[in-house]
């Protein structure tokens, strides 16, 4: 497993609102954006979305409930084929962290699986066809 | 506000069993690391922290309880000056963040403050001298 983390997603309340406060910040979503149903920011090599809350858990095959069982947060490592997916989820198995959900096919497109590390932080596993790895390890996607 | 994050934080309940877990996933600590207190890794132009999560509410100036209150993740955005840490946080008040700490100096001599966004998550806003902002926002720390 690289060391890198490729996407930041936060689970929100109220999608608006969150838009408006990052676009506030001086923030412009991307146009991989879904208006009402994702936003996402093209960062620094890295990419930042908002998320439903309840989304969010659902995608990561946790229940949206506190304490402890789920954040709100949780951090996307992608690689660079589906055959990664299977391999890092070993990986992290075999570290000691807990599958959430298995390598499935998601509405994208992609292949994504899920972990947990030992405090419940949520990692995704992902292949993203449409999300550009470049050689020193930061995603671009998108085309904004 | 640069559109960009800079570290990403996860609040542990045992750092050196998170270490371990990391490690075993194939990353290597950074020489910025405090063994024992704070571990680093540098990632994909920005930096991934593991910290004792109520040093780490304790940081961000949060109660370290659920629900709702903490998620154990912060997301700091790093800035090149130290005037840019109060023209941020007032960047982020006056789009509805609430700040947790005002602008402090850390034990490590940057400038720091917080804020929450309107779902409770945690930005640390920092000027780090130790911290090299690049061009395009990617940051690097320390010396590894």
């Amino acid at each position: 497993m690289e060391q890198r983390v490729s996407f930041i997603t936060l689970g929100v309340a109220d999608l608006a609102r969150s838009e408006a406060f990052y676009r506030a910040l001086g923030w412009a979503p991307s146009k991989a954006s879904v208006p009402g149903k994702i936003i996402f920011f093209q960062l620094n090599g890295i990419v930042f979305g908002l998320f439903g809350r309840q989304d969010l858990a659902d995608d990561a095959g946790v229940p949206n409930t506190l304490p402890g069982a789920f954040s709100g947060v949780t951090l996307s490592h992608n690689v660079r084929s589906e055959a990664e997916v299977e391999t890092v989820m070993a990986t992290a198995l075999a570290a000691g962290g807990a599958q959430t959900r298995a390598a499935h096919r998601a509405d994208f497109g992609g292949l994504v699986a899920y972990f947990a590390d030992p405090d419940g932080h949520h990692w995704e596993v992902c292949h993203n066809p449409f999300a550009v790895i470049a050689d020193d390890g930061s995603v671009r996607f998108g085309r904004s």
